[in-house]
């Protein structure tokens, strides 16, 4: 944060707000903003202001911004953009600490260079902004509802971040449907200055919010946003929609918002990595959060099912594997704990099968000895409509059971059936319950609470450990490239900046002719391998420029020749320094590793396995930096074929710790020397455990922005 | 069919129904049958049959099947199981054609001796069962609810056959919530006699039935399923809810029903191969249905998408993405056909955005200019709640525009918002218009109408073509095998099964001697590879029985010289016939391709590239047989690596045609030679276009069963 820069508390918590732009005409936003001020009970100041004065909804119009006496903590501007510049200024002079810019007109539409004049101007005079292109916050801590959007917020513990205006204001309409109460809901538009991370930086330790919702179309100041959520997720779960997965959908969201939506696998892998909820749909969010606001946390994994017909089980039992939600099956304790319940036609295993003729008092049965049995940590309930199981009498055992239970085990509830059933169903969701028509709508609940439930247990994380880097040595080498104007490194630079930071490949030499050639091969042991060494070629191999498995001195003065002749041939005008001989690597698994610079999240890291893996199976993973041994570990094991790295077929395992390390090192690396924008070593052979791994090849590029 | 087996139109449309085990008490399934089938006002004969005689809701009750005068189309047996024998010997006495076996006790709770003894004395007298252990029959065209569910069913065009009753039951409520027409909903049970494919076959071609739904937890009889599908689905779409994916779901299908539920990867690829729409969950399978009965087949793939709000259109184009949804991208037609009512700061790309200040008016204009043009081919119609979108207004223009475009072109509705948008939901949703809460749920919707488009678009399917097999030669080295109690054959056995059927693989020869395996050698092109024939030694590598890369005489006899040291020494009791001398292969992309019996679809066929990828990523398709050319084409471009076989850097494409050629003969072979289990061939090296493939290695099983 800049010297100076005011509290964010300010802008959940604002102790007076003037309204710029504030209009008699009830049809204006100007107008709706301060009714909604008012209807909130808003506790603080109020002053609307407008050059024509006068009086709206019985307060005074001042006419200016100097005429305010008092302190102005938030100012709310809905001007149009051509006189917004003014009005900051006009802020600034005022001591205004948060500027709430509804006003659109600016990057949306092209106008980058307004916006970024204000946002300049606002940082010099210690002010911060919302927007633009907003339609306001709402905060229940004030209470504060700045929005022209609905009147009447039910206040409690979600809280919603939207880059989208128009969806923010349709999803507030939503909560009010869904029964869902906000302990604030922030607009943030253009993003120009406040982002979603100085938002969390708040909103994690706010005791009001449990679960924070947040709705990105693209991501700005990614790093500083994987800090905060790593902070966030321990404390409370995050639910974020992403919209622009698909590539239509990622242009369409680049040409209506400010920025670019970043590729999604990497969005994807990065939350994954901060612990972050992802939702498909707004549906699926709103149901999570609602869940998740309410739920006790379960004391530990073992989910039990209780249903009265076999097919609802077994769906369940299927989502419960797409969600990751760990079915109890101790079937020893399972017998003991139901056989009282379960009549003989029924199954004891989970899902437990108390059959079609269950009354209400063998379900309340089923529940209250799920309830006590500690080894059983959540219970999911699922009923089919049967002649005893319908009608008002499910909303009282459901009630009845769910208000003993709540403080104890999270409970989730769903009913397949007639118009009596979903009456129910609507009732008893009314009343806080969680419940659900859909199975899978239930279970995905579970799934989000799981989750949560892992990032709460695992926190604090590893500390990430500081990695010493040669820099002087790395610099010494790029400085030599971009003396000479390139962008990339060549082959044995890049080389020497790995094995600088500790990355080791096989041992090589620049040779300059072909007696220093012979010399080095002699000095390493048989096979070698030589490339030809040359800024000019690129591509060494299409211009016989590579030749392997040389296996004694004859060979090498051969492979010379060819080399020299053939580069001579194909790429006349080359100027060839030499040739790289290198002792040729013993087989092993070929694995990838890049690192660089992503427009959205700042250096990221990948892994994945050499070759095809990469090219054609995509199977590869990403992570924001930092990152410490256990994220590089995780990063590993999510790709399809880590069982390559297991050891398929008979294989010992292979060297994980040397891929981890390389993953760190090259993390430091990208990090700490930012002259390099992209780095990849490919291949790195990975041997079995205790061996270590090498790194054949690699590339560098540097960055194009001098330091 | 068998002979004299009655046609099943008369399980739907039954002229005269006995209700054995009609009953008095109102409590008892046999009372709520009869009352289920005089509220339905069937028009035929209703015979309750009761030993205690007397009458049930006016209808006098039968002593005895006997006593009746007429002839009997279906009997409904509501009776325990221990008298249910009995009760199917007196059908068969009547010439009753249909039993409807409500009962339960049979396979389900491992009484698979009784059951199988009713339906092989009702296949002896020509009577078919449905069920045991199910709830019964509705059927809109006779009509006749003969179940003991719901009262009131509302007639309609989709159709619903369920393997699970208390879930098939609850189905029933829910379609009357959803505001589902059914034109009949059959309970299958154990399917002991009767199954999907039996009932797929009448209501295929039944015009009432637009949709057909099936919930299926295992298979039988698969075979017949996939040729039956086959046919079904260039007619009319079949949603198919799948339960058992998971492990422990699979365990539960199996343990509360008759039948094991299949391999869920072979089940849902052999589901694609016959057009089936595979939903998750009920509430899925519900909106296709819906759906689907009543829009419009659109006229081409061009989908455009209208909203008033930029995030939200976003999260739908990802959703057509996720669902195969094409959004048409033709900016010049789009630029023309939108400017009129797209202001500057909207957006005339699909997505159209018609911005936050479109009012109604504004989407009437946008959605029939949408409807007029003939190059846009369906509509997907978004909205946030604004000020100026909201309220009753939102149902009377949906309404209008619906009605006005619902029998042009396939049209979607999705609206984001509050209580009055959502009551704007639930009226026009009453009105039978497709309109959803989620747009992921909308797209969804399309995407199924885009299957079932290419579905009939592709119909009729192409001839499969009759392969010649020297069926002769393949049954000789069987029968070798088989009076050698051998289980599997030898390998060389097995590459000359596979030369018998086409499929070639390198030239070779078994040596019973070192001079025969020079001799061999001498006449084949090195290098050569050897490997030792030995029944008793199944991995030869293992024990050092493969020797590779021989180049020429000396190294074979080197090569068998270590052979049999190494293999004797290894298994010591082992019989070597000698070695195979084979041409070694030029290395190319290694693939595999099975073909086995599977329990639940008969002969399938399995393609995949070699080693790792089948191992590691399961990265395999699956298709039941018999199949065309076309569908085996399809089977290599659905996995994963396909892009190998296309050809990845710089690489040429891969003899495809020869990939298919193995497949068609592998397929033919498994069909035709039932004493084959199992095949495969791994690896076939395939080459590049026009050069073909080899089949290296060949693994056969032998049937257990005698033929």
């Amino acid at each position: 944060m800049r010297k100076g820069t005011p509290n964010i508390k300010f802008l959940f918590e604002p102790r007076s707000v003037a309204i710029i732009g504030a209009s008699q005409h009830q049809n204006k936003i100007g107008y709706k903003i301060v009714e909604n001020i008012r209807f909130s009970k808003y506790p603080g100041k109020i002053y609307p202001v407008n050059p024509k004065g006068g009086e709206i909804l019985g307060l005074p119009v001042y006419r200016s911004l100097d005429e305010i006496r008092g302190h102005i903590d938030m100012a709310v501007l809905a001007i149009p953009a051509k006189i917004a510049y003014q009005a900051v200024k006009d802020c600034a002079r005022c001591g205004v600490k948060f500027l709430v810019l509804i006003t659109s007109g600016f990057s949306e539409v092209g106008n980058t260079e307004g916006e970024r004049k204000i946002v300049a101007y606002a940082h010099e005079h210690q002010m911060r902004i919302l927007g633009p292109n907003i339609f306001g916050i709402y905060s229940s801590m004030a209470p504060l509802n700045a929005t022209f959007g609905m009147k009447e917020i039910m206040p409690g513990s979600v809280a919603i971040i939207t880059q989208s205006g128009a969806l923010g204001l349709a999803m507030i309409g939503k909560t009010a449907v869904e029964n869902i109460g906000l302990s604030a809901i922030v607009s943030v538009g253009n993003k120009s200055d406040i982002n979603e991370a100085d938002l969390l930086g708040y909103l994690a330790s706010h005791k009001n919010t449990k679960v924070i919702l947040m709705y990105i179309e693209g991501v700005k100041d990614g790093d500083k946003l994987v800090d905060v959520l790593k902070e966030t997720t321990p404390k409370k779960p995050v639910v974020v929609i992403k919209s622009g997965r698909s590539k239509v959908g990622a242009m369409a969201a680049a040409s209506h918002t400010g920025s670019l939506a970043g590729a999604d696998e990497i969005f994807s892998d990065i939350m994954t990595q901060c612990g972050v909820l992802r939702a498909e749909s707004i549906q699926e969010a709103f149901a999570w959060c609602k869940f998740l606001a309410s739920a006790p946390t379960p004391k530990g994994e073992n989910t039990v099912i209780i249903t009265n017909g076999g097919g609802l089980g077994v769906l369940a039992a299927d989502a419960c594997e797409k969600y990751d939600v760990q079915l109890y099956n101790d079937i020893e304790n399972m017998k003991k704990t139901f056989s009282g319940v379960v009549p003989e036609f029924g199954s004891l295993k989970n899902p437990v099968d108390i059959t079609g003729q269950a009354t209400m008092t063998d379900y309340e049965q089923a529940l209250n000895i799920s309830l006590k049995n500690r080894d059983i940590h959540s219970i999911i309930c699922l009923g089919c409509e049967t002649a005893v199981f319908a009608g008002k009498e499910i909303s009282m055992m459901v009630k009845k059971i769910f208000s003993a239970g709540k403080s104890k085990k999270p409970l989730v509830f769903s009913f397949v059936g007639g118009v009596q059933t979903e009456e129910a169903i609507d009732h008893l969701k009314t009343s806080g319950i969680p419940i659900f028509s859909d199975v899978y709508e239930a279970v995905s609940c579970f799934g989000t609470m799981y989750v949560n439930y892992h990032n709460t247990k695992n926190s604090p994380a590893a500390e990430i450990e500081e990695r010493e880097i040669d820099i002087r040595a790395v610099e010494s080498i790029i400085k030599k490239a971009r003396d000479e104007k390139r962008q990339s490194l060549l082959s044995w630079e890049a080389r020497g900046i790995i094995e600088a930071i500790g990355i080791h490949g096989p041992e090589s030499h620049l040779a300059r002719n072909l007696d220093e050639a012979i010399a080095y091969a002699e000095k390493l042991d048989y096979p070698v391998v030589m490339k030809v060494v040359s800024r000019d070629i690129l591509h060494k191999s299409d211009v016989g420029g590579v030749a392997l498995d040389l296996l004694n001195r004859d060979e090498v003065i051969d492979a010379y020749g060819a080399i020299m002749h053939s580069c001579r041939e194909h790429v006349p005008e080359a100027i060839i320094e030499g040739v790289e001989i290198s002792q040729q690597v013993e087989p092993g698994l070929e694995t990838i590793i890049g690192a660089r610079r992503d427009r959205s999240f700042g250096p990221i890291v990948m892994f994945g396995l050499g070759g095809i893996y990469v090219e054609v199976m995509k199977d590869v993973s990403f992570r924001a930096l930092p990152l410490n041994r256990e994220e590089a570990g995780a990063m590993i094991k999510e790709i399809k074929s880590y069982p390559l790295l297991l050891g398929v077929r008979g294989e010992k395992r292979k060297d994980i710790d040397s891929v981890i390390d390389t993953i760190m090192n090259l993390s430091a690396l990208i990090q700490k020397c930012k002259s390099i924008s992209d780095i990849e070593i490919n291949p790195l052979v990975v041997y079995e455990q205790g061996d270590g791994a090498q790194a054949v090849d690699a590339r560098i590029l540097i960055s194009s922005a001098e330091r």
